[in-house]
């Protein structure tokens, strides 16, 4: 059988259609003609199963991957993760994504496509509005997005990318009660014991100090002082600070502040209950319900905020991932714009 | 027991000394008083053994906290570190880091102290030069140098920092052949099946495309190409690169190239085996020795290629050194100076 490299394409003749294009789906007919991308080709002359010639001239392997690495942008990731899925007893047919991956059992023609599958090297950056878009296309025709990362030694990592609308069973956000507190440094302090005992026992605010007092980060500090459960001053004088002071003097100590705020919120008025990431390199671990702070469940999720301008660097994504995946827990991308928006990135075996 | 707070410092009479300094060692006794810093005098008050007077008026933990709070820069973190430590059942004393901290058993004057800690707020980037020269003090009196990182609730987590030397089994640096290869977009490739399966074999190169060719890494690449092992050609002529060559070619691709390359050809030197660290989020896992590609040990190390001028970004830090410590591996930063020097951190229970 033999194929010819046009432009970016290897066409092959009608006798094609029936001995690949029926038996395991390379390909796309058209006009007595089989069709076949760069990447499909390349993996029929790998198999033996097609020879390709250019201008009568008949390639070699080497020959064939050095001209269509030229002619085709990124051909070898999308050869190797092209490859993989052939090997794994999927097919595929290219795509909006790069590639559209049938279900196990399933073939062109006869089911639809389950997966787009985007190819993406671990060396550039991936823009969230890149992920957005390729979720939205996937999500329009109700398909599963998958990112395969390729790394430096060409070994591959998929994820699969989702909406993710996180909810947890906190039926009250905050015990009913007003208390003094004192911003420090970086840390807000309340110093009432009763106060603090019903902070940290009814929605896991704070950490003790002692056994009197608690101390606030500055993300539940600003919670409770924008609903009036706490009062503050700092330690210079008795002048109250309202919440925008707060804010202000907040940011100050930590720049991102208002964007983990509002994730923050987000969380807590979804009635889950976040603290600190900081062990995990994250903004939070976040909770569905702590019924009392001596003891505490497993948290369910990571979530890290980030802005709509956010580029993924893709070692630190995997990074992430892949911690939060060993202490069985989902990781959220929480997306800062007018409503907080939720992604999972999760690593899926294909 | 009463102590008068004067500048920086709360001083206790000649009693103190015999009451506090020696059964418990807080304080340092000078001309018939006791000296003790702001932080071990707020533990003594916290504790009930010493009223602490600010001109002649008796202060609360209240108003002593925010007193030496605006007296002390991160009062409140050094404060909660010690109390930490103390609870542990620690002598401490103030030292050229932040503490002096005596093995269990030990106590000031009858034995000497154990490590240096140095409190460091999870919020502050911490640079590596300061790290640098606590690690410096704290080797030249041979002492343990710990970081203990407050995060934002307050929580602590010790890491001990050292100076490591790895080195490895591998005897043979390469196999003895001259192949050629070719430079794709961000990779290379042996089209050669037997130097293909020797590269692999002996020394863990690359990865098989199958059963024939072998893509390596930049860095694989660029370290065979220096040792003559390999003859590298571009898609577009059979114009061969020099090392040079192929190092512009490929910092172009990855800007931080040169560093990245600079730390593989230390660890191959030191006859380690580096692969690509990107499902870790590092830019190495690290074996001491592969006998054969077919049977891959465990990989000991995770290493981190780093400038003089790196400023840790604390969450960051916690995240790689926590997964690599869950997966058994100890976390390298390879610092890349005129030698390269390596740091290991690892996550330590006080």
């Amino acid at each position: 059988m033999i194929g010819k490299l046009k432009e970016d394409r290897v066409v092959a003749g009608k006798e094609a259609i029936e001995e690949i294009y029926e038996t395991s789906y390379y390909g796309r007919p058209k006009n007595d003609n089989l069709i076949l991308t760069l990447v499909e080709a390349a993996h029929l002359l790998y198999r033996e199963k097609l020879e390709i010639e250019k201008e009568g001239e008949s390639l070699g392997f080497e020959e064939y991957f050095k001209n269509a690495s030229l002619l085709n942008p990124y051909f070898e990731l999308k050869y190797i993760v092209y490859k993989d899925l052939r090997e794994r007893g999927f097919y595929v047919q290219p795509g909006v994504a790069d590639f559209r991956v049938y279900p196990r059992g399933g073939k062109p023609g006869k089911s639809s496509s389950r997966s787009y599958v985007y190819v993406h090297s671990e060396r550039v950056a991936l823009p969230l509005s890149v992920l957005l878009k390729n979720l939205e296309s996937a999500g329009n025709v109700r398909k599963q997005l998958i990112i395969a990362v390729v790394d430096e030694e060409s070994d591959i990592t998929y994820y699969e990318v989702q909406e993710s609308d996180p909810t947890g069973n906190m039926e009250q956000l905050y015990p009913s009660l007003q208390t003094p507190a004192t911003m420090l440094e970086d840390r807000v302090i309340v110093w009432d014991g009763e106060a603090s005992g019903k902070l940290y026992e009814n929605g896991f605010y704070g950490k003790p100090l002692d056994q009197k007092r608690l101390q606030l980060s500055l993300v539940e500090g600003a919670f409770l002082l924008k609903n009036n459960i706490i009062e503050v001053t700092t330690r210079k004088d008795d002048n109250k600070l309202n919440f925008d002071e707060f804010c202000k003097r907040a940011a100050h100590i930590e720049p991102l502040f208002q964007r983990k705020y509002r994730v923050y919120e987000d969380l807590r008025t979804r009635k889950l209950v976040p603290k600190t990431g900081f062990k995990f390199g994250t903004h939070f671990r976040v909770y569905s319900e702590v019924k009392s702070a001596s003891k505490i469940p497993h948290s369910e999720y990571l979530a890290h905020s980030i802005g709509t301008q956010h580029e993924f660097s893709l070692p630190v994504m995997s990074r992430a991932i892949r911690l939060a995946n060993s202490v069985r827990k989902k990781m959220l991308f929480a997306i800062e714009a007018d409503e907080i928006r939720h992604i999972d990135i999760t690593r899926v075996k294909m």
